[in-house]
């Protein structure tokens, strides 16, 4: 029986485990990424464990999520990362030098290799056929110490790609009409695997758009074959040598097979303000358009920045709108400037912001109260732009400029425009000085620390008997923004746990904070899929810092859940979803740990409304002992 | 007896009043210009004169100084902005269109005429011959309405420059020499004419950083002739049509003269924190630097960014300063990219944000915990980049290029460096598609307001006798940053004044706003030149929002003064200025205000010391009314 691509790279990568679906398997990572946001807290631990030097094949932390710098906490934040990356061994991306999936697929992604990042969005690089894995900061700096990371092995999905799509219906709706069929929930513990001759119409940034975004159905991870295209594209950064031929043998057994007709896709939206609330464009055209955002991970890179140019050149942006462009990569930029094609977009009007993430995460450039904002972005979560006023829809870059264009919602194919041809450079324009590489030996190097990064809280071990008051009652498929908020207010706090705290659920319910310290802590309750999203740390350690012992909810998402296990928050499932309705915020719970070591469900007593209900947990042995020494970083130090 | 420029200017512009010294005159005004963060205030304001176009020849709205939209207040005020200027026949300059000084430079500013702008560093249009005066907005809501420009007629200064600038000693050095000389009170009343054979060595763009920088004199303008290199630089922007020839007459009177040899200035620096604080770049050589900024309404014209260039080309930034640039307008992006040098600036790895003020008032780009910030800005006041720690020195661009490259303060000269020669272009590339010009007819327009945009707040008049603590004691030249602070985490609260004024004296005394509340109000004392820098009404409107209702100084900036009348505070001088030392914080001090309408002193009783001293007012009998009705909108109302 034959392999898939990614049986392929875990197998050449197992440290434990078999390839046996939904069993504990530990991959060997090779190289690993962090970004500046989520980056600090992973270097804290890191520093935590008292290793020199990083243990992987390369490790490069990223400076592209917040590069507002509204005061000294930002740009503290940034040096501390700068020192931190001499000292150990790891190769910085400088602030403007581009966004991290992007930056990597030019200068570092390898087909066949491992990546974990500290970024939801790192199954980027499964666009050049390298397994990408997004995971809590903890997680890679144990990577980044050498050990294995730990996942269960997931079901591999094939999709099928057949056709080549329309004109001006580009790579963005093809992620879209996966979200569409699976939701944001379908992708949990699956890895879309990409085949059939629909991928030979896709260069490597349009697949890389694809695993990235297959991101927000929940699933561990999507890739691509590593082709000719692929060696064409590493071949142009310089790097063919690094290109290996990767595909899946033809006699591959998959779990679950998706067919998608390129030729059949038509223009897609995400409607406000989950990602998979996908609707054909043509349901929403005419709405009025206040903003349009350009750029993130999933749409910064040439091609896209090229069709952006060609659409625009000559004519300009409605008066209406507020058009903002972020170009990928120094190297898009530079490419850009060179083809003349940035002098297009700069003459249409359009806003040019610093490479990076800025709008997608909220670090600037927020709609205005109640505003419409079409983005090419990755997320549409509440909250996640900056105010929770602002209505976000998630569309192709041709979606974005016909709106910017025409003020209103536009099919990009109304405007009798016909697309120019796109032609991949045989050689990039490489200039790599802004990446700042360590020195041979970091040990003099001494690290400075702002006022605001605050030491890691020490926690507790779990007690025996969790009991306490449900804190709150939360739906279906919350989010880590709704947990812990991004948006450039509240950005510069991550790094200090007791102030992020504060604004834990911020966009849902502003008391929760004060009220799960007036109650000592306790318990919450939530639907499907709690935690889906980002792999930020502060969702788990937030809540934990304010006294959350337990999660009861139907199911978790998995980076979260991981989070979770390493701050020593027990997660918890229903046995029967149905007594998830028994429970109104502020019942009293309480629970004994002691069945769940034993494989078994534990009885969840509500003294408030004198009834009791059956919850399990998803975790392994191991992860129920680190969640009751009190986290990952307590069960390391006592020898787990 | 011959003519001075400004002497011209004035004449042909008098609506009341002569050129006598020191006389109150009012001045007819030709153009006005807002910008976003003290623009909002100044719409509100013109709205409330019920006024339904505007009677300037022009009046541009420029989107430049806060350009981050951390959330939904920000683009509210654009959105505001936007609205306002539709609908009373004001010209929008879009966010990132460029900086307003610049863009107006570029396309509007016409030698012999007037423009009053709600900015300080509006003289920057004498780099073209226009009179450029800095005013509240209130000031220039009502030179919108059609009403003359009150102002004491200056004393005019002759700045003699003669022979040329060294290689690698830009115009930046002019000013700052000028301002070692006068110091930041130097000015104040004063206009800056600048005349001699040096003048023809420097085109429009250097002329204008000079009388824009001059401002940090305390200075009511400063201004250059118009030539044959103005003409030059009207027909490459497609204006020529609009200029005339002007120079002071051969026996033109000064009230004083200022010799400058511009081949004996070496390169300079101002120290932290003010502007005046001017030492040779030699005595600060070799310092480390963290941060780069090149920018500012001074220095981000093509000049200046050919320079940049020119220098950094081929080579790199320092691995340990963090250096970014702001280019001033759209067209000199434009023109940048053409030539080729925007490449060269990228390829160096500098940060490049998007055009408009930036970091300069603390809108971004912050320097780390006590982080030494060179910047080729105009101002360096205590807390402006957004936190109190960080020190910004003011520098030439070729001194900041010097430090990025060197990541120590260097002498440009000593890179063994020799700068390529720059050619004004002979036509701009004009791309006025950022500008958004009203309907003939606004009426039917409707003005969204955002939730963060306050009603003006109702003001008092002022009773007969004024009585209160002394809240705050402070020393000499106190800015309008340490009255109301820059920085990204306050401009968005400019136009909520109950929110901005919780932040009154924000970096000098954090408990300022509470202690004034706890007493209902008092009074201010402060040394010489109290208010100079911005022309914020917000200096003015949030202490008297906290019930402040006088200020007893040494002496007053023009702007500020002003803004103290148009919102009700009674500015007073000390007729001994020994009796400063005698006034503690906390004392209980009282007046009467009559004897002021006497145009006698009036005598201060300090309750608790038993003294009493004599103040008098630098106001006129109209303004003394204005401050008695509880401020100027009080007083139109009343039929004033």
């Amino acid at each position: 029986m034959g392999f898939t691509i990614a049986e392929k790279i875990i197998s050449a990568h197992l440290a434990k485990g078999s390839l046996k679906r939904g069993e504990p398997i530990n991959v060997k990572i090779d190289q690993t990424l962090t970004h500046d946001v989520n980056g600090v807290m992973a270097y804290l631990e890191f520093e935590a464990m008292g290793i020199e030097r990083v243990q992987t094949e390369l490790s490069v932390s990223y400076i592209d999520h917040n590069l507002i710098q509204a005061d000294f906490r930002n740009p503290d934040d940034h040096r501390y990362l700068l020192d931190v990356a001499a000292k150990h061994g790891i190769v910085v991306s400088r602030q403007g030098n581009g966004i991290c999936h992007q930056v990597h697929l030019e200068r570092f992604d390898i087909p066949g290799k491992t990546l974990l990042g500290s970024d939801s969005h790192t199954p980027a690089a499964g666009g050049i056929g390298m397994l990408g894995l997004g995971a809590g900061g903890l997680d890679v700096a144990l990577a980044m110490a050498g050990e294995p990371f730990p996942l269960k092995m997931p079901q591999i999905v094939k999709v099928n790609l057949t056709g080549h799509l329309p004109p001006l219906v580009s790579a963005k709706n093809i992620v879209l009409e996966l979200l569409r069929r699976v939701s944001v929930k379908g992708g949990v513990n699956k890895i879309f695997e990409y085949a059939g001759p629909g991928i030979k119409t896709l260069n490597v940034a349009e697949r890389s758009i694809i695993t990235n975004m297959g991101t927000e159905t929940g699933a561990t991870s999507s890739i691509f074959p590593s082709d000719e295209i692929t060696q064409q594209w590493m071949r142009a950064q310089g790097r063919e040598d690094q290109w290996i031929p990767l595909e899946a043998d033809a006699d591959a057994v998959y779990d679950a097979v998706i067919d998608i007709n390129l030729a059949e896709i038509e223009p897609l939206i995400a409607l406000p303000h989950q990602p998979d609330k996908v609707v054909p464009l043509r349901e929403v055209e005419g709405l009025p358009v206040d903003q349009v955002v350009i750029g993130s991970c999933a749409n910064s890179s040439l091609p896209d920045i090229a069709r952006v140019a060609d659409m625009l050149k000559g004519k300009a942006v409605h008066k209406n709108v507020d058009a903002g462009l972020y170009i990928g990569s120094r190297q898009v930029y530079l490419e850009s400037v060179e083809r003349g094609i940035f002098a297009d977009i700069l003459r249409a009007g359009v806003r040019v912001f610093e490479s990076g993430c800025g709008a997608c995460n909220g670090s600037g450039f927020a709609p205005p109260t109640n505003g419409v904002s079409l983005r090419t972005t990755t997320r549409n979560f509440l909250g996640r732009c900056g105010h929770a006023t602002g209505n976000v829809y998630l569309v192709s870059p041709e979606v974005a400029v016909a709106a910017a264009m025409a003020g209103v919602i536009t099919d990009p194919r109304e405007l009798g425009i016909t697309p120019g041809e796109f032609k991949m450079p045989d050689q990039f324009l490489i200039e790599d000085n802004m990446f700042i590489y360590p020195p041979a030996n970091g040990a003099d190097i001494s690290i400075r620390r702002g006022p605001n990064i605050s030491a890691l809280p020490e926690l507790a071990a779990a007690p025996d008997i969790i009991s306490g008051k449900t804190l709150i009652k939360l739906g279906e498929d919350i989010t880590t923004d709704h947990i812990t908020p991004a948006g450039a207010n509240f950005l510069p706090l991550r790094n200090n746990t007791p102030e992020i705290s504060k604004y834990t659920f911020h966009f849902v319910d502003t008391s929760f904070a004060e009220r799960a310290k007036a109650e000592g802590g306790g318990i919450i309750v939530a639907g499907v899929n709690y935690g889906q999203g980002s792999s930020r740390e502060q969702a788990a350690l937030a809540p934990r810092y304010l006294g959350v012992s337990a999660i009861i909810a139907k199911s978790f998402a998995r980076i979260h859940l991981a989070n979770l296990v390493n701050f020593g928050i027990l997660p918890l499932v229903f046995e029967n979803e149905s007594d998830y309705s028994s429970i109104e915020q502020g019942d009293q719970l309480k629970l004994e740990f002691k069945p769940l070591f034993e494989s078994q469900a534990t009885a969840v007593v509500n003294e408030t409304k004198q009834l009791e209900f059956a919850v399990k947990t998803p975790l392994t042995h191991e992860e129920l002992e680190i969640v009751k020494s009190g986290g990952r970083l307590n069960w390391i130090k006592s020898g787990g």
